[in-house]
């Protein structure tokens, strides 16, 4: 898939190319070049998060759904990492264009970790003093922090082979007791 | 100062005009529009972290370092706010011409916070079976992304009040014990 700036390069008529049809049909579909970045977008973003729900469904209680969360989206990223490139960059970029679909993207995600950390409050597997607002946005923003150094080092490891020592700093954290 | 895009869309002229000087006098100092980007980011970052390391050497335990560097992180970011921007843009964006300086700028960051780890497992203050690598990349992401959130929701709050909370979840984790 095009990395944003490759994209932003390229005309309509490349695209049409490189997806073999004419130059009038991408119009048929796609009102100009910026819509094809939102409706990828939407697009892929709603099959990811299919498979996320999916995942944190199956799994039993909270720690192996935040598991099998963690675990998914990196397998997800890992799998499709130009669309991990795309992602990173359209997200700490803040553009205007794109700005609303990450919006509901990231809530979506936090959405399901807030729920899976209320959940492991109910069953007193997670702190009852936890700010979850807070606490959700550090899972998210480590995570991401995972695939953006997965990506800066050249894609040379493991990116799901990451969950469990996530996992562990998350639950435990850092401190002896 | 300038976010990168505006600044990628100036001319020398403009940036020679906005600084009060004459176009060849900015050529006496900098090869070209690029070397202004690269010798501006070195230039700051420097500053930044002789303050990062100051408030590290000044404080006593090993929590207490990692209390005053992110607390110092936040304060120098919230206080700058362009600064922030141009640093997110530059590091989610992995460009080519400034890759080498965001990578000497994390690891000198990444070798604060492991010095911090490896003295609180000395103390007995952190855990001995951290993977420190690990663990400070995973400080840092999460230092980055409460930055991130904060410009995207517009900066209206004060940043550094996130340090204890972060600190909170760094140490003790989200698990109940």
């Amino acid at each position: 898939m095009f990395a944003r700036q490759g994209f932003y390069q390229s005309t309509v008529s490349q695209i049409a190319r490189e997806a073999g049809v004419a130059d009038g049909t991408i119009y048929l579909y796609f009102k100009n070049k910026d819509d094809i970045l939102v409706q990828f977008f939407n697009f892929r973003a709603k099959q990811v998060f299919a498979s996320f729900r999916q995942e944190v469904d199956k799994s039993g209680n909270s720690t192996d759904k935040l598991r099998s969360l963690v675990r998914r989206h990196l397998e997800e990223f890992q799998r499709d990492g130009d669309m991990a490139v795309v992602y990173q960059a359209l997200t700490y970029q803040n553009i205007d264009l794109i700005k609303d679909q990450i919006k509901e993207v990231s809530k979506m995600y936090l959405d399901i970790v807030g729920e899976i950390l209320e959940k492991g409050q109910e069953e007193g597997t997670m702190r009852k003093d936890l700010y979850i607002s807070l606490a959700k946005r550090f899972i998210l923003g480590a995570v991401d922090s995972a695939i953006n150094n997965w990506l800066r080092a050249g894609r040379k490891y493991d990116l799901a082979s990451m969950t469990e020592p996530l996992i562990d700093l998350f639950i435990r954290g850092i401190g002896n007791r």
